[in-house]
């Protein structure tokens, strides 16, 4: 089957989204929306190594877009549409059936169109997709607009894709599986957070880059972690590795200034957002247990081990 | 190594091409210029299969980038930036050095900037690139806009990727381990050409989606191939088969009309294209040798053979 064929049986349903050209030439046709800035973002998933040889092709589907929407979200911005290099090692119709749909329903879900991309031949199962979103104009927020004084919030909870991941076929695997990328929250937090990342690699390794990048230290509340029932029955510091140093959550660490905190709480009152720490200009991150200083050996995930 | 250090070390060039905010951060941002589209496109490469495993580091790095902006270039686009989505075995710092060089070199060349991506570790080297490009408001040339009458144009030499393929050594391989888009060339075509396509995977084989989308067929005039000198002296089977069935030339194929075509030959004296055919109403592709009909067994390529 050649790369046209899995494209059209597959890969071009099409959807209300505004495109000009989507699937199906050289390259897809956008009109920008007036005094929107785009916002594009590109990450990959390697089966075995993003996620279990064994997970179901509905699963990828869905993480494959998920991870990217939350890069997207990360930035407070809208998503809009998705791009698909599918690289596989041989056509399973069965596979790409339930990879397409699991796809196609994160898309669904938050009002995204794929279109455009490729497929093609390899040994190992590769997925790139690269997403775009819009905000409006100057709006963007970064990772580099942490302020002293700002709180540290995260939203959800922590740990519990790395904890699904030890323990599969715990309920918590849903959280490593089918990830939810925050795209309501991001957006609602322009114009409220300083800066904002998602919580990829781990909570201590990618707040450690709000703080790199915005050139501030920080104060971490070990007792404020958002943990789910589960986690919460786990020894100190095995729960807080799994909080801090486990990746995959896909929630959303943002800084925000107090007065836009009690804003942002009495805006959302539903939303899951707790504060757990402050941003201070001591250039490091310091963990507290009930003000007692912590040492914890924390390694967030390493893509090259 | 992380995956950052990779970044910073090799991926965090910064260039004058205008971007708010570049690579290290969760996405890219981009403000679009006044009236134009966004064109965007990605392909992926996969080592062994799109380009030989001995191929040098520079070389891939450079491809990578150039079937990309290639894709850019046949919707009459100005390329603009590039993300890239790099999986690979090991670190291996000179294969690195190499490669980035390369993708800098072509993006350098054609005045492109790398705002984003990320490296990830895989069994297998795959690269993706995201190409990303502006055009005029409601100027883009798609493979739909064919009409009965055009002339069938193509750029350049046909047929040498493949010939430097199955002739390592041959300086023709430098056609197939440094192809080079047809940048300029594409956006001349604006408001010049009907309908364009990239030859990727054999002239036949795009020519014929260009057919299919612009619902039309063609004569195609086998005597008049532009062929290298090393194609030239081939048997007439072979030398056909490679200029109508090799792919990875990246040269454009476009149908324009005569009146059109007089003004582009008076613009571009210099530039090599030539006029291979011509769009009919018949759905089917004509092979015609001085004026005989010819069959061919032409399988461009296939991506799952």
């Amino acid at each position: 089957m050649a790369e046209f064929s899995i494209i059209d049986t597959y890969f071009n349903r099409h959807t209300s989204t505004s495109v000009d050209l989507g699937v199906g030439d050289d390259s897809a046709v956008l009109t920008p929306p007036p005094q929107q800035q785009l916002v594009i973002c590109a990450d990959t998933l390697v089966a075995g190594r993003h996620f279990p040889l064994d997970t179901n092709p509905h699963a990828i589907g869905w993480k494959s877009v998920a991870v990217n929407l939350s890069d997207i979200a990360a930035m407070g911005a809208k998503p809009h549409s998705i791009l698909l290099a599918l690289s596989l090692p041989q056509i399973d119709h069965d596979w790409l059936k339930g990879f397409s749909q699991g796809l196609y329903d994160c898309c669904d879900q938050f009002g995204v169109r794929l279109i455009g991309g490729d497929t093609t031949q390899s040994p190992h199962l590769t997925i790139s997709v690269t997403a775009l979103g819009w905000i409006d104009q100057g709006q963007a927020i970064t990772r580099a607009g942490a302020q002293v004084g700002d709180l540290i919030c995260v939203s959800g909870t922590v740990g519990d894709a790395a904890f699904g991941l030890q323990h599969r076929g715990h309920e918590l695997q849903k959280r490593l599986d089918y990830p939810t990328p925050r795209c309501e929250l991001g957006q609602h937090l322009k114009g409220l957070a300083n800066s904002m990342i998602d919580v990829s690699d781990g909570l201590a390794q990618d707040l450690g880059h709000i703080l790199a990048a915005s050139k501030v230290g920080a104060e971490l509340y070990l007792e404020k972690l958002p943990l789910s029932p589960a986690l919460q029955q786990l020894p100190d510091q095995q729960k807080w590795h799994y909080a801090l140093a486990g990746g995959d959550d896909y929630e959303l660490c943002f800084t925000i200034s107090p007065d836009h905190y009690k804003i942002l709480k009495q805006q959302t009152p539903h939303v899951n957002i707790t504060m757990i720490g402050t941003i201070n200009n001591t250039n490091t991150l310091s963990l507290l247990h009930h003000h007692d200083s912590v040492v914890l050996d924390l390694n967030g995930y390493q893509h090259f081990a």
